[in-house]
């Protein structure tokens, strides 16, 4: 699994501070603990409500690749946010994220192709998150049709069904495990598809269980990605037994300190 | 999901010991302890080797339900040794099991029919343990066939698609998934599923880790019903959250004491 670590989010109180601080020793230590705890990528936000939100994206991508050489996924809404963080980007980036809005793919399409970045792609459209796996699936596959048309190799494109929480929507969270299907099932090879697994437990107790068990169905499902909690030890060691379960690695007695 | 507590079983070095002492308050603890812990249906094994195993399951199916009022499944490939079971039980019981083989279809489907038993049917043939979700499926279609043929109606067939250890077989484990799909799709209502998990991790270390992850996997497919270990607290922990999350039972922020 490819695993995308959430925590320089300016949504954390503390990240929030350490921006405003432009505290670098404070983002660079998240960055190294999360690469050190296994992320493949980081994912990078600056959190909501700021006006220089390009000039603080630019900052940390600088900030984190001065201490880790490490993929980043640049996270915003915003075109000027998403093209100063990836004009700072040394390694291949990651835009996060468009939806199938005609007003986004028109510019975040172009911008995945012109940066030769992975795009995460979730299935919202005009109308909203829908409210079926084979309604996430029809978006799906417009999404796939209009990164390839402006230029983006489906191999690039990320589909995510959008977890929601299970406090607000539980019907919603068996229908992501038949969206992963349904989208696997789009093309040869498979389509990528990726999770913001935690909010599956937004304002629930007992969030690393429900996180660490709804992952473990996903990747059942054939999930690539998930933008996850990398310092949260007992998911981590699942992700290592899914891997094994899953023969993507060689099974060894010691597969977890592998 | 349906649990199936596994520790009466005389393959267990106490339980044995306990069977020759015939020794009814240790069984009776047994049968208690997994009770409390959300088993639903006690698996009675009496273990390899004996030359009393009908007299001995008898024994232990009279013990048990001295104790418990809770469904039993009787775990023996003797004819015997299921009649003597089977005759004891006062509740709807289960056999445990058989395979796709002639010669053992032709004796325990009727007797599945007689006893209006649930039965564990494993995917097994004249041939073996088949090497694809494919194959597997093929035999699982001829025992619903032969079920039904032989009087049992197919809401009592939990179709089995035998687990392997990840040490000896690795590349089955994927191989799993997709086979519960696949015996899901064989009809309408889907045909109900069982796994006995402990085999995955037999040999190996983070046996608990693997039964949970593994287990999170095949409920994300649609399992129903696993034989396990109920005094695993972390593993039952994974059977609650997975039934929240397929929406199986309502979520409230207390659902692990529920």
């Amino acid at each position: 699994m490819i695993v995308i670590g959430e925590r320089i989010n300016g949504q954390f109180p503390q990240v929030s501070k350490a921006i405003d601080a432009r505290d670098a020793k404070f983002i660079q230590d998240l960055a190294h603990e999360q690469v050190d705890a296994g992320a493949h990528i980081l994912d990078v936000n600056t959190g909501p409500g700021r006006d220089d939100s390009a000039a603080v994206m630019a900052w940390l991508v600088k900030t984190i690749q001065d201490a880790v050489q490490v993929r980043l996924s640049i996270d915003s809404p915003g075109l000027k946010v998403q093209q100063a963080g990836l004009a700072e980007c040394k390694l291949e980036p990651m835009i996060n994220s468009t939806t199938a809005e005609q007003k986004r793919m028109e510019k975040f399409f172009p911008l995945a192709a012109e940066h030769n970045a992975e795009i995460i792609c979730l299935t919202i459209n005009e109308k909203g998150i829908p409210n079926s796996a084979d309604a996430r699936s029809e978006i799906a596959m417009l999404l796939l049709a209009n990164a390839m048309d402006r230029g983006v190799n489906p191999e690039k494109v990320y589909l995510d069904p959008v977890v929601l929480p299970i406090s607000a929507a539980q019907d919603q969270c068996p229908m992501l495990c038949e969206a992963i299907t349904s989208f696997r099932a789009l093309n040869t090879p498979p389509p990528k598809t990726v999770v913001g697994l935690s909010n599956v437990s937004s304002g629930a107790e007992e969030r690393s269980l429900l996180n660490r068990t709804y992952l473990a169905m996903l990747l059942g499902r054939g999930l690539d990605a998930a933008i996850v909690d990398p310092n949260d030890v007992e998911l981590m060691k699942v992700v290592k037994a899914a891997e094994v379960l899953l023969n993507q690695k060689l099974y060894a007695h010691s597969f977890l300190k592998a």
